[in-house]
């Protein structure tokens, strides 16, 4: 019996899913698991979520080696020492470093999966480790958009397609949101960077002249590894 | 300036747009909606749509020449007269009456709406006919989905795709939901039947012999007239 995939578009809408005995892959394109796969790539040591700006201020107080970061509404935050670019980090500067970061909606969303059994971050740089994975488990998966505020959007719904795409075949499904996941997936691969400048949230990072974030972003399979967070941070996984 | 036009897929997250000033169309495809299309078409005096069965059931005593309807689960309920198929009323039977309804999703939405400035329910059945006010209008809309159980449908969703490909040119969107509603249109319009053959409302309510039911909520503009939801009940609506 092959296990079951479920897509959930909205934080707001977890609660309708059990997320025990599964994997919770979250996905937050624009920009959070974007920038862990990023910096983890770069050599940090690993990257701690934290709801709140304060918190993090505080954290980063506390931790040795540690760089604090973070976005509300797209933008840096005063009292943080960078942003939520995936590009903004050199290896010089967060190898062996410890992230502390927050925004708008990843992690939030983190915190709300402590259920799970697993609890993955995933963003098009590491479709294919994420999704080579998750066959390899053989377990429950349950795909969980970060959205906008709540709302649904458009990229982390077609990344949740492209990622039901590549492992379809060893799951099985009756779930219409990780259906529709796909044909959105499916239409926006035939130019993913035109599809993309239709999104609200490029609309809304394009004001702040983030357009290189946004189409480093949705680069595929940059980098070939899970991350994986577990014990309050995430890390490089290795089997 | 034209107005925007919104999509929201779940009435878990009706709280997250404001109402206000607002036309919304409540969406319940598989059944609601269209049945309250099919029964005002045969002459219904007005469906009066109620959140529980046991008030429904109370409201039949009181209403003079009224029918109880509805289900739970998709199966009909003790105690009311009829379930909530499109096609299981005559004009002999609803003509002039009052029919009282209550269903999982499609009534608790409705009810949720009551700040809008409109309420109409929509479905296929009426597709042109409720595009067409919209365009005269000329007010912000948003289009509510029913979904199932607070979980995304495509049933719904493609509808709200339907209806805004017909209007988009008098509206404005910067709404990701609205955005995908019409590719995922797009893509069931080719095969409109056998796409919804793989939704997930499909699979549920075939196992009770309702595919008959589902097919016919799949006729395109088979009613020429707008249903409004005013003062507790739903009418058609003679401008």
């Amino acid at each position: 019996m092959k296990p079951i995939i479920e897509c959930c578009f909205s934080p707001s809408l977890l609660s309708l899913y059990d997320l025990k005995s599964k994997i919770v892959i979250v996905i937050d394109v624009f920009r959070a698991t974007s920038t862990i796969a990023s910096v983890l790539d770069k050599g940090a040591l690993k990257v701690i979520p934290v709801d709140d700006v304060t918190r993090a201020i505080q954290l980063g107080t506390e931790i040795p080696e540690s760089i604090t970061a973070g976005e509300r509404n797209g933008q840096i935050v005063e009292g943080l020492q960078h942003g939520n670019s995936p590009t903004e980090y050199t290896t010089e500067m967060i190898q062996n470093k410890t992230l502390i970061l927050t925004t708008t909606n990843g992690t939030r969303l983190l915190h709300q999966c402590k259920d799970a059994d697993e609890i993955l971050t995933a963003s098009f740089l590491n479709l294919s480790a994420t999704a080579d994975y998750l066959i390899r488990q053989n377990k429950p998966v349950l795909l969980a958009c970060a959205s906008w505020k709540d709302r649904f959007n458009l990229e982390d719904s077609i990344f949740a397609g492209a990622i039901y795409k590549k492992i379809k075949n060893h799951f099985i499904t009756q779930c219409d949101s990780t259906l529709a996941s796909e044909i959105l997936y499916e239409q926006a691969s035939k130019d993913l960077i035109g599809f993309i400048k239709n999104c609200s949230h490029y609309h809304r990072l394009s004001q702040y002249g983030l357009q290189g974030d946004l189409e480093y972003c949705m680069q595929m399979d940059r980098h070939n590894h899970v991350n994986k967070f577990s014990t309050q941070a995430i890390t490089l996984w290795n089997e």
